[in-house]
């Protein structure tokens, strides 16, 4: 078993993510936390809360973050997501069965993580990093008590929201810049490796076989995501990013990593919120590693096994 | 009766700031956050614990706030504040009989302007903007229900600790830019302004003159800070940078001011951190001002009193 | 005599730097570079043509320089010099009297300065720095062979395009930062001096007085210019910017100036163009100075008697 | 026959594509520019006379560039390429039978440019961009008659000099946003295609058994500088980066390009240098393209081949 928390702006692939940690045996979800991004605060703890009801995820703690990044004006992605964030073709969405417990995500984190046993807790973001950056400016001691910090963010080839940059370490790039400069074990699974999780007709048509209302869900959400990443990137299938930073956590063998210093630009003015890997040859110890290939069948196998049990 | 926020970095001039909060009528000292700057974070809550014993203040709660900037390495200023943060010839500071309460500077702030009445709280800032910064991400709300930021930091002229910027925002630029940006009204009381506030020999006399233990405590203050201050930046006399801030807070009219926007430079290379003020004519509305002129007789007179009162 | 190469950009107070050049007999105008900025290449070359015309200073050549800045996109100021570069208020400009010589100004300025016996000539740069920087990188033989370099541009106050930086080094900071950088005096006539070289009434009814024709270009320039500056940037009397440079070099005590360490912000968001001066306390030696105080009444005299002298 | 200039700072590689140019019968080098990168303008401007001399290309002139970049201070590459710029191991290399013309290399290429058909000439340079640059910038005319500009340097991947960039464009990042930015076709031959051209130790011995000198000499090239690149970088084999640029000139098939928007970071604390190439998709019309797949065995073949036509 592997307790994380999921921290996370759903969004399409935020929403696959939240089921494949529900569905999946070998997770324990503490909880899920909610930051500004793929749209406002208001609307991803709205989603967040409705993909676990639709998970039956019940007892799973949400808590609402940081509504804006620490610098940069908030951006937003409603050509990615749509108006609601999380937008669906030919699915009825549930009135949340989840609400939301008092007090800000930044505090529960921190209480969490001094409170859990060292080195048993996962931070999975799929956002931007606001809220993993706060927790870490105000408790320090958190950076010693994390197993292993897993995100999606970033990329070392072409970004996506610039030319440089992916969408999460663009939108706040200074809390990218401390959660990468922190002494924690740290994953980057960026764009290098999301962009080959694409939700092909045959991954669509095992989540429509399975007959189940978690699995019709994730079909209403390839339906959308395709259609809006045609129009936005011209994908053809759209890449199905944050549940790979979950399939990590729960089969490191899906993915291959190396090991690469990282860190962020903040001061460029084409390279703002670039991920900077530097694969030269060096003797260095380093803390962090960068995903470079997914084994594409075992994942969407991973995915499609967690939705099954979710009914 | 106004109500204050002192969040501090002992340090001499923090030190003498804290003794006219402790000895005005009119201040009340709601509690002392600590953020490290001046020198560490253990070192400037060890001083502020010292300072208000001093000062029999035994009641104000003293809260630790972030031992480190958002996104800059630690800077201290040893060079002017010596090996202990708050060096002084000739004077045995006591233990402290003032304790650190549980909990973070931050959360308490955003507990207390939560709880207290809207537009009564004013924050009084004399170090980096770290814990201002962190709290105003943490909760948004704070922003309508503070009465004021008066902050020490920042100059629009020459700075300090590089020709373009003043020490506080240069250490943490990236929280002065959190709380110049924010929608409450900010006073800048910067380097323009403190460096009229000297500790000549004429004023250190009138403390030397009051024979209490408080009194005594500045001239021992003066003293080291006057050898540091000729040594590292060839002052004939110490600018007396904190007390300014509080003795605005007190009363108005010892200090003129200018609207301004205010905004700070991250990205520059040679003016990171630089306070940039606007003074361009423009009818735009602005809720930010500028200390340009310290009525330095009345200004001296005001912090003698207050050192007076404590004894 | 000073010979001094007027590298210059008309424009309105460039229109006046050339009358006082031209008829001011301690000057000898080695020639004329022009250089795009206030306007474009073309307009401010035919402009500067037309004013050596209105002196009757017919064997100044003239040579067009760079047509854009190192790096920048070309800025032009037609707010303030409306869409001639050199909007006059009733006065009808003459068809020039005066060629363009074949050749780059860049090409010229070198060979001129390899020519002329080292230490004899000074730079009077009163638009963006474009041409000297280009000059110095090809041929950096004459750093040591220019007498000085006298430029209208930058401010360590306020400055006029945005609240960091004055026109001449915004528009091309990446030059501005290749002539500061370079070992050879530099004095930095900025806005800190000539927002006091007001043209007012009183000063304007001196030109009129004359009865002349230079006497009445110089009414017709001031009159548009003030109209403009009182629109683009709210004036009562605009600054006549370019004239103090030339002024400068007639006659150093018109000026004070301070040594100062300069150097150029590229980099900033905020303050790129930002020239910084460092005035705090040191000891270095330091080949640039900032001039600081104009005598007022004195340098008008000068330049009435410039334009007197030319009829 | 393609008519090109080849603007260098031998240096080991460069002084390989100064025998391919050379030797090739395609090429028609009508002039060789020197810069100072990889060593001072002196000791490169020394070692392409050399490199002439050993070719027998007696006739092709040599003029003399920039000795430093625009902004940047010097850097060179006494790591990579010894302390004469080209060391070498076993071979005598001669006094130079070619001398140097007068005049500046940038005078050179504009007056050449503007003199030779339009379309005709292909500009390879191999250094960093000071010299292109400054043309450019003195004579903007050259962009429409100059036929492409093919050079090595830059890389979208992982830079040699930093993490994200490489030497050329390191060293001066103005230079080449200027080169980039111009509309002119430009093809970037950066580390992403250089890499894959590592003298092996087959390669080496196929220029041993040319039995020549020019043979010879590049044999003892490559000696030293798999050396100094097994210490500075850990390669097994040197990447023989600047005649990839000659070999594209001669025949485009060796190289594989996809077209893609090219700038250069010139603000970035990590990225300053780095060359943005923009991969996503875009209709937009685009006159760059980069190069990704050279063609080793071709490559290789078109390098031996000229080295044994110069005897």
């Amino acid at each position: 078993m592997r307790k994380i928390i999921l921290d996370c702006d759903p969004g399409h692939d935020d929403a696959v993510a939240i089921l494949l940690a529900a569905g999946n045996p070998y997770i324990e979800l503490l909880g899920l936390t909610t930051i500004g991004g793929n749209h406002t605060i208001d609307k991803v703890t709205h989603n967040a809360r409705q993909v676990l009801t639709i998970a039956g995820a019940l007892d799973v703690p949400v808590y609402r973050g940081a509504s804006r990044p620490l610098i940069n004006d908030v951006v937003t992605a409603e050509d990615i997501h749509g108006d609601s964030g999380m937008e669906v073709h030919g699915y009825n969405l549930p009135e949340p069965a989840v609400g939301v417990e008092d007090g800000h995500a930044v505090r529960w984190i921190v209480d969490t993580l001094m409170r859990e046993e060292p080195g048993t807790v996962t931070l999975v973001p799929t956002g931007p990093l606001t809220n993993i950056a706060l927790a870490v400016r105000m408790e320090p001691r958190i950076v010693s008590r994390v197993r292993e910090v897993v995100l999606m963010g970033g990329a070392y080839g072409t970004g996506n929201i610039t030319a440089s940059a992916e969408f999460n370490t663009f939108v706040d790039p200074e809390a990218a810049a401390i959660v990468f400069g922190e002494d924690w074990p740290v994953v980057m699974v960026g764009l290098d490796l999301t962009h080959q999780a694409l939700a092909t007709p045959e991954v669509e048509s095992r989540f429509a076989a399975l007959g189940t209302s978690a699995g019709d869900f994730v079909v209403a959400l390839v339906d959308a995501f395709r259609h809006n990443y045609k129009d936005a990137q011209d994908f053809d299938n759209p890449p199905v990013h944050d549940p790979c930073a979950v399939a990590y956590v729960i089969d490191p063998s899906l993915v291959e990593t190396v090991p690469a210093p990282l860190s962020v630009e903040l001061a460029g003015t084409l390279t703002r919120g670039r991920t900077v890997a530097d694969f030269r040859a060096s003797d260095a110890p380093c803390n962090s590693s960068v995903a470079t290939r997914l084994d594409v069948e075992r994942f969407w196998d991973l995915v499609v096994d967690a939705v099954q049990r979710l009914g």
